[in-house]
């Protein structure tokens, strides 16, 4: 198999699930009781705080762990606007459902939502955001990087923007944890899913800036100083902890030989096959991303070929697939509906090689021409 | 370390990991991806939540993996009351916080909350129930059985009274699942949470009845058929079905061995330390739970001076742990201000011994005597 959707999930890496096993183990107390047992949990949970605070470089009693990024981004946007009562969600069209979904929930609710869209090159400008920001907004996000195009987006600007206005902005950093430089320095929240960066799947962490407003989206118990209940997952803390510190550690090494990947398939894709056209600016990509339309092709079909010879790609966003409809995001940046159902994401992560980039291509020919022939 | 705080957490059973294992390491894929590493990973899924509905006794689309029991607890109090968007929440006096707090969380939000008060052996009636119940109530919940006395509830009654009146009855069974039936044919929601029955921490399961409408929670993609997002944590999905069919095969056997060594810890503590005094209905009990009051005695004390010793108990629920108030369960059944925190929470589980229970029973008379002493 040669798995090209780190986009989607990466594999859990051996020396993340090894620091995870203990508290799959003989560390199997609940972190709030106060025994032995418990301090153990309490201890691991501190100090997993502590380092995803440093690495996100803000303070421990900023984080809050939760149970993935789409409940990261929904406790901001549902917290913030269910605190305030009342007001407009002003958030960019190419979020990812997380985002999206909560603010049409939140209308349903009588709230006001504007959706921003980006430019042709899929970069929603602070300028852009800015105009759509009124007197009675109250909650604004733009993720840091696209899920679906790895387009980078302009985070800081836009954060100066909304910190002048006094609005609450929310970035959903869950595609560049690990890759790109965090923004929690400019921003009031931020969410990152640790399965993006080889961590687990079922954990997640919140940075929300101390003295932020918000009403709590999962009430229970004192756990994450009572604003978010429910028995901490120790092992998924510990996890994902680890899981980004490595990627800190080695993200040099890593984002130089993905992007080498990366540039040497899209490079090929782009030269061999005539119909293929990257959706995206280039210059903006996350190092692992490409997104690209084979005109005339059915990007399912493409997908479904590929799976064949047993290479995973995907079409739009893992949280959209079996969804009929063309991509959110392409659609937005301007691409006729032909053009977005067209489109084929591949993702590479650090285990990926140049020879499963060739094979890759190779396979890909094949695939459109088939395609084209039918 | 002898541990007697089962009913915070239990062990993580090595079989379970055993199970969850290749979902952490080779079948890594997004259960939501179109491609064969995502098609690994959903019959995972879905083969979870077959084996839960059958053990739960419902459909397979009734079934919501979420992270913890207050994740349901939550869906279930919040979904229910903010689609219908106003009325009155009856829940006992005795609930979890993930519903006694989500119920204040609404009420901020506008809607009226009664709580009905147990018995003095710590029971809910039906009929305390009915009378609570208006026109305009549009939730009830009462827990299967507290998770601080280990008293079972009259849920099937209870639940009777609702349905004739044509209102929401949720039970949370966190305590109950895997030792007793659960009520699933007869209630609209119940909740579980696989690290209570050897299961992994950071995995729930909620039912609802198919045709109850419920506004989501976690809002995203369309993982649960569109009603929580977040990426599938198939791990602890494969952790909690197995967890929950070991306990269900090995009910009788292990519930037979938890309560002989249960009571012979109580009786023994009932005959050898005169100040002891069993909080709740004796008859109605968990296999495991025993909630004892030492008159004189602060139970935080018993708590420190047992884990010198390496034995792990608790006061309350750990979810409540750290909190100077009282136990609010204990009060609502009547016990004074002294009393309450004169309660020690022993919760024995399949791993405990007779010989483990003596110990704590030779530990436990040596504390209360030095306590006194004092």
């Amino acid at each position: 198999m040669i798995y090209l959707d780190n986009g989607a999930t990466t594999p859990l890496d051996g020396d993340v699930l090894e620091a995870m096993l203990p508290y799959l183990k003989e560390n199997y107390g609940n972190a709030q009781s106060q025994h032995g047992a418990g301090r153990a949990s309490a201890n691991a949970l501190i100090s997993a705080r502590d380092k995803v605070a440093e690495l996100l470089g803000c303070r421990a009693d900023e984080v809050y762990f939760v149970s993935s990024g789409t409940e990261a981004g929904n406790t901001a946007l549902k917290g913030v606007c269910l605190n305030r009562g009342k007001g407009r969600i002003v958030i960019s069209s190419i979020e990812h459902p997380a985002l999206y979904e909560s603010a049409l929930d939140m209308q349903k609710l009588g709230f006001e939502v504007t959706f921003v869209d980006p430019d042709k090159n899929g970069v929603v400008s602070a300028k852009s955001v800015e105009s759509a920001l009124t007197d009675d907004t109250v909650f604004c996000a733009v993720m840091s990087a696209n899920n679906e195009t790895g387009v980078i987006q302009p985070v800081e600007e836009i954060a100066k923007v909304c910190r002048e206005r006094g609005i609450f902005y929310y970035t959903d950093s869950v595609q560049t944890a690990g890759c790109c430089a965090l923004p929690t320095a400019t921003v009031d929240g931020l969410g990152i899913s640790a399965h993006k960066f080889y961590g687990p799947k079922g954990v997640g962490a919140l940075y929300i800036k101390n003295g932020s407003k918000f009403s709590r989206l999962i009430s229970g118990g004192m756990q994450e100083r009572g604003l978010r209940g429910g028995t901490s997952n120790v092992a998924g803390a510990v996890g994902l902890a680890y899981a980004l510190e490595k990627a800190v550690k080695e993200r040099q090494k890593n984002n130089a030989h993905v992007k080498t990947v990366r540039d040497g398939f899209l490079d090929r894709v782009l030269k061999e096959i005539p119909c293929a056209k990257l959706n995206g600016c280039k210059d903006l990509l996350l190092p692992g991303h490409a997104n690209v339309t084979f005109d005339g092709c059915d990007g399912e079909n493409i997908l479904f070929m590929l799976d064949l010879k047993g290479v995973c790609v995907s079409t739009g966003s893992a949280c959209s697939a079996g969804a009929v409809a063309p991509s959110r995001s392409l659609i937005s940046m301007g691409l006729g509906e032909r053009e977005a159902k067209s489109a084929v994401r591949f993702t590479f992560g650090k285990y990926n090689t140049r020879e499963e980039a060739d094979l890759v291509v190779e396979e890909l020919k094949k695939a459109v021409n088939i395609i084209k022939r039918t």
